[in-house]
């Protein structure tokens, strides 16, 4: 294996996969040289042949470690956590990672991928949706993933000052992401007591301010 | 830890994520207690509180083991491939987990969810689309991701009879029941051949054939 600051990473100031990884390095105190895909110049970079070659999926974020171009951020963060294994970012007992892991999929699977850019031009394009059908559209899968969570973090012990625990991991590195995108557009946090104090710890940590999309060499 | 058959699967034949870890547990040679949660019937008994206080999500499957309930099929997978490892649905080298992960995450994230009934409810109901507009919606994401995933698979030498290698894994859980979604809506499959042998390699193990959807005790 090569060096651990021999990592690549393919990403955009705005993306809140790309906002996840940025975290994870971060927590593990690990550099990477940065790669910027601008999602909105020349049609989407993320569609341009050199880019498609690294990923075919057209999507970011990608990391690059060792010769291996590894696409989707969850797969990057385990297996970040893999080859640096400290900070662990998913707890060594099988039933505490499948919660940090649920926990991570409900956000990853459940409501980010409805929300993102290609889904909001198709329904815009195609289906016709205007601006307050998109907003609502946002607005309603992230409350309801919201409420899910908040009831999954209230309802068990384990929930410390993050989401499993008092140090932060996997769950967290999603969860404060897919807040960002909430804020964005405006939506109402108030529902939600407990997300808001794990998103208040978070930003106590350095790893998490450094990682946000306005602190990022490509923001506009 | 309680005996490895002590598991029990809420779950609904239809559902792919569900017919995911039905896979799962046959590959490993696990019996489960099926709870069916009917997801039309009585406005949806994944929504019924019985069945909320095992999934704040109110999504199936959740799979219960030593009194712990664990929603999301991928972090349900990964519980039962730490808690029984043979045979092994991921490899053991950190930059090969990351690529069936990411084969697995493409399928999960962005191809899926869109797909949900939930989400084609929402389409109907709230944005007006047609059975037209559904149908064309199913097939532009399961085309995009499908096509991603045969250059994925046809670039990569570590390609085999399954997804990764000769033997069925994660990847393959994913992608079995993605396509069995595809063909119940017609699509054609022709333009990914890669995919097609893999489905009929996992279809010539008993262990795929008996998760189908038809073949399940509440199959309609």
């Amino acid at each position: 294996m090569s060096a651990a600051s021999d990592f690549a990473l393919y990403g955009y100031f705005r993306s809140s996969a790309a906002f996840r990884v940025r975290i994870a390095l971060n927590l593990k105190g690990l550099a990477a040289d940065l790669r910027f895909v601008h999602l909105l110049k020349e049609g989407g970079q993320q569609h341009a042949d050199a880019y498609k070659a690294v990923n075919p999926q057209e999507l970011i974020p990608t990391l690059v470690h060792d010769g291996q171009a590894i696409g989707q951020s969850l797969a990057i963060i385990e297996y970040l956590d893999e080859v640096v294994p400290e900070p662990a970012l998913l707890p060594p007992d099988p039933a505490a990672r499948a919660r940090v892991r649920q926990i991570a999929l409900a956000i990853a699977c459940d409501i980010h991928p409805l929300n993102n850019l290609r889904v909001l031009r198709y329904l815009h394009h195609t289906l016709g949706a205007d601006d307050t059908d998109r907003a609502d559209w946002q607005q309603h899968w992230i409350s309801t993933g919201f409420a899910a969570l908040e009831t999954m973090l209230a309802q068990d012990a384990q929930t410390g000052r993050f989401c499993h625990g008092d140090a932060p991991g996997l769950a967290d590195v999603c969860l404060i992401p897919q807040m960002a995108n909430a804020r964005r557009i405006d939506m109402d946090l108030l529902p939600y007591p407990i997300l808001r104090r794990i998103e208040e710890a978070a930003y106590g940590l350095p790893a998490f301010t450094a990682a946000r999309p306005e602190n990022q060499p490509d923001a506009e």
